[in-house]
């Protein structure tokens, strides 16, 4: 997967909680940027996701204890925190907690269910919805077959 | 979910394999713009997604049973397949047959797994996979905070 996540600062320091696919890759990315990484997932397993060069942290743990993110990921000083475990009412609580206790700038929290995607962003905590972005790509792909065929019919 | 699929033609056909929240969300947004949209699940109660003003046609079957594909969908006339079931591995068959043996001139399948998705853009089929776009999306975001910081210490 290809990303390239723009003018990270080697000073910031980013959580990530949840280690599949989408959080593994992000924290590889970031990791490859001189970020200061730390990812957090409950299942020692999922950090093989993580590629051989990756250069952050990780933490074995369940990031709904407070004392997980608290002492041992020592959000308090985090730049960033991405809360993206495979289940949403997870993510909304680890994203209200970064936001309202640890006052964490930046909040971004994937939720599977689009129906809650404005809700929280209303709260300062930004959301992403896979299935809305993938209804917007599909668009962006019907447009342009469509916009083709238009060419081609020109082109007659 | 907002989306407005631009363009499509009333006289077009979409084939639409999966009644989740992205197919159920797209069968509505096609029906609502007049399009003729079929939408096949095995699961007869994935189609209480559909909005109450569909206006499109359901078949509750197996989609890579080929009678199913090509009698009772009718597959053959459509201009558009959209594979997107759960499955990885049933959304690329679906697609490969629409592509190779139906000749749909745009077929799109769901590939949760990136690692795929180059290999069969190769073969004319479009993919769309979630955790990517997901990974683009919190790039942009972080690339907006970054831009934002920056504003800011130019305002102090």
């Amino acid at each position: 997967m290809e990303s390239h996540i723009g003018k990270i600062g080697h000073s910031d320091y980013v959580v990530i909680i949840g280690c599949g696919r989408l959080g593994a890759n992000l924290a590889n990315t970031l990791s490859e940027q001189d970020g200061n990484v730390l990812v957090i997932d409950k299942d020692r397993e999922a950090f093989r996701k993580l590629s051989p060069s990756f250069g952050g942290l990780t933490i074995v743990g369940d990031a709904t204890d407070f004392d997980v993110l608290e002492e041992d990921a020592q959000m308090s000083k985090a730049n960033v925190v991405v809360a993206v475990t495979d289940n949403d009412n997870i993510n909304i609580i680890i994203a209200q907690i970064a936001h309202e206790v640890f006052k964490i700038r930046k909040v971004i929290a994937r939720l599977y269910d689009p129906e809650r995607e404005c809700v929280y962003r209303e709260f300062g905590i930004d959301t992403i919805c896979p299935a809305t972005l993938s209804a917007k790509e599909i668009e962006r792909i019907l447009s342009k077959r469509n916009a083709d065929d238009v060419y081609e019919e020109v082109e007659k």
